[in-house]
């Protein structure tokens, strides 16, 4: 199917230069079809990096590689940024059921868990349906015990659901050990039926111990509740050694491309280095740097866009969000125009949304035209960023473009030990591309003003 | 789709019962729709005894488990027939690359697998892309280091690329120990992407010394191969402390659906009752337990049959068919008539094979037209029997109908820790049952003579 371009009229139609226009088609069509780059940098990270934990000699290695990478590739000022931060690593981690029958979990701790004693612990079992009913729980009933809270978190394709499952990870061993519990065991904040078990940050409120905290897989949480549903007293044995090591080195890697027009705001486009341990993070996130590290280079490749646009390969995000919080703190006093994140997987982009000025509608609306075309819908839904562009865009009131990936699968693959390079389609990896190659050959042309009004 | 039934002629079709050909739709429709003793017996060995390795007290509290629910279901003659065989148990496993860049694997122990020092050992990796490779290296190439196996196993409907692909399990490590190998690492025989190693036995030749043999996920196994392909020296770290632990209790488990006609030889059905140790065994076996049983029960609750069924609950099946064995050796002077199995998950029967005398070329026509009204085709090439039954079926020449499942997912979940009761889809499970009903309504209530001619 060919699309007509259409006239644009207006003011803010002059922002776009005919090159743009003609040009765009044949980058897509090229990032489509042919681009290599974001599979080679999703490969190079998760294979000749592998997992990539903040604060570690992993993450250190990865920024290494990053800046290799990227000043190979051909990008303008290439560097660290460098910041410390506190630093979990994880230990040993089993567990089993003692009573009735012995069954052995696949279990890993969460992040910020605390630690059994060295020879493990062992307490009696008590079940809580969801949050919910941990919450409304009396102290007496969870004090000592081992809390074991379920829930049933479905898949989404906007991954919506992990807002409100994501709490009994988020906020469960908190809540658990305010009543007093020996520890706190979750059904996985996932969506998968494999025997893995999903890690993640917790955090404790100021002066709340930090009991063991753990995630179990779905099927061994499934069948904790089978065995729960039988009635009989359950108690589990339970060891996890994980440590508090101090403030350690992390860091921001940043490339650019650079623009003709200094006069005009750069963007800022955003991806985390850093992975959880368990993998190789293929998902989470090194395809997002490769699909935002792929589409710079198109159009750097072209020519110099109006634009400045600045690649932001975040440090220590799964662990609180660090990097982007000291890429606000350390460029806050550069004005930036807009900002967009890919950290979502590396499946098909099904969606665009919008946070942009109403001058802006003409650039809008031919972006929705653009994208349809690669089988991209809009929303009139306000985009909102990502992560690591969250504390720039609250400092300066950023614009935003989402491209919203396919996340059905997203929460099977999630904090496991399942995020790795098998699990990335390349055609679909190469559409990604082709989309932020739509928004960016247009964005980073765009002259008219991206200033987005005082919130109200 | 209703189906005629075409008038039988011959003497062999007076064989059947008028009642039978009456009752049959009945009880297939039942179980197709209403069955629940499969799915019950399949969470029951799962969840209310887990994992049941051959030899060990998990298995013993199988036996138990299974006396008390075939007599609870009604079955005569419910009993135990012990046996002891030499039994291997695994230790901790754990392997991680060193060189050229860190990396942890899922890794686990093959059965008889040889241990490694109990401070671990590390060596060079010399990688082969096929067992055929390996036999091909002089052993000056392997001697001293681990050797990497890798292969390209497919899935298939019908299993059998196990045959030729299990042989890197079954025979690499043998080979690379012949070699002078340190130790042996294959890429796991099955068919998923999950961080699940498949564990499986392995046998030594006599006077070759075990090394230490693993299995590493397919994930791990992708991502080696990329490393080795970077060209540069790889080096991995490896910790296996499997023992064996000598000769252990094991056990067969048999049950009767006693029969009216005492001179009729007994239909023995089989499934086997030990699980790999990785998982809770609901595809390989407890399915298969649950399907012949289902189907058994349907049967007695309607009257005798004139043939008595045996059911064989077989032990420690996975590692060397003992109580097939075994039960060959005890049983061999009952005379038997016909011997089927079901060892290949729990989704549907998709088609039925046939090794039966000429004679019962009616009873096979029923069988085909009746199993097709549920969906179940039917082949020429020749039943082959079960693990379980085939040392009956080697020393009596009996005759066999197999009921073939999909196997389509079986070695996604074939000896790895993702073998649990969520992987059980209950409207496959008791498509099954009917498949089973169909086939032992009819031959239970043949009179004629199944005997075998001696094979060629």
């Amino acid at each position: 199917m060919k699309v007509k371009i259409i006239a644009l009229l207006g003011s803010a139609a002059l922002a776009f230069t005919s090159a743009t226009l003609k040009a765009a088609p044949d980058v897509v069509q090229t990032a489509l079809e042919k681009d290599t780059v974001a599979l080679s940098i999703t490969e190079g990270l998760t294979t000749w990096v592998g997992q990539r934990q903040a604060g570690t000699e992993a993450e250190a290695r990865a920024r290494t590689w990053a800046i290799a990478e990227l000043s190979r590739l051909g990008f303008a000022k290439v560097r660290i940024e460098a910041f410390d931060m506190p630093t979990w690593v994880r230990g040993e981690e089993t567990a089993l059921i003692t009573t009735p029958v012995p069954v052995k979990l696949a279990i890993t701790a969460l992040g910020n868990s605390g630690a059994t004693p060295p020879q493990g612990m062992e307490a009696e079992i008590v079940y809580f349906a969801s949050l919910a009913d941990l919450e409304a729980a009396p102290a007496a009933v969870v004090k000592g015990k081992i809390a074991f809270v379920s829930h049933t978190m479905k898949a989404t394709q906007d991954g919506s659901s992990y807002g409100y499952f994501g709490q009994v990870r988020r906020r469960g061993p908190d809540v658990a050990s305010q009543k007093g519990a020996a520890a706190i065991v979750i059904r996985s904040i996932g969506t998968d039926y494999h025997r893995n078990p999903h890690t993640g940050n917790t955090n404790f409120s100021e002066g709340v111990t930090p009991i063991p905290a753990a995630a179990i897989s779905i099927p061994d949480a499934e069948n904790l509740e089978r065995l729960v549903a039988g009635g009989k007293s359950l108690r589990m044995k339970m060891l996890l050694t994980p440590q508090n090591i101090g403030m350690q080195q992390s860091g921001n890697v940043i490339a650019e491309v650079l623009g003709k027009n200094p006069q005009l705001p750069p963007i800022v486009i955003a991806c985390h280095l850093d992975s959880w341990d368990l993998a190789t993070g293929a998902f989470d996130d090194a395809a997002g740097c490769g699909i935002i590290t792929a589409a710079a280079k198109i159009i750097m490749d072209k020519g110099k866009p109006e634009r400045t646009i600045r690649l932001l390969w975040a440090g220590a995000e799964e662990v609180g969000i660090w990097g982007g919080k000291d890429y606000a703190l350390k460029n806050g006093d550069l004005k930036h125009s807009l900002a967009m994140e890919s950290d979502f997987g590396a499946d098909r982009v099904w969606q665009v949304k919008f946070h942009l000025p109403d001058s802006a509608k003409p650039l809008r609306d031919s972006l929705v035209r653009k994208l349809a075309n690669i089988g991209v819908g809009s929303s009139s839904n306000k985009a909102g960023g990502g992560a690591d562009v969250g504390p720039i865009i609250a400092a300066q009131n950023l614009a935003i473009i989402d491209l919203e990936q396919d996340g059905s699968r997203y929460f099977d693959l999630h904090h496991t030990p399942d995020d790795t390079f098998d699990k990335i389609d390349p055609v679909q990896l190469r559409q990604n591309v082709a989309a932020w190659v739509t928004v960016l050959s247009e964005v980073a042309n765009y002259t008219g003003d991206l200033t987005m009004p005082p919130a109200s």
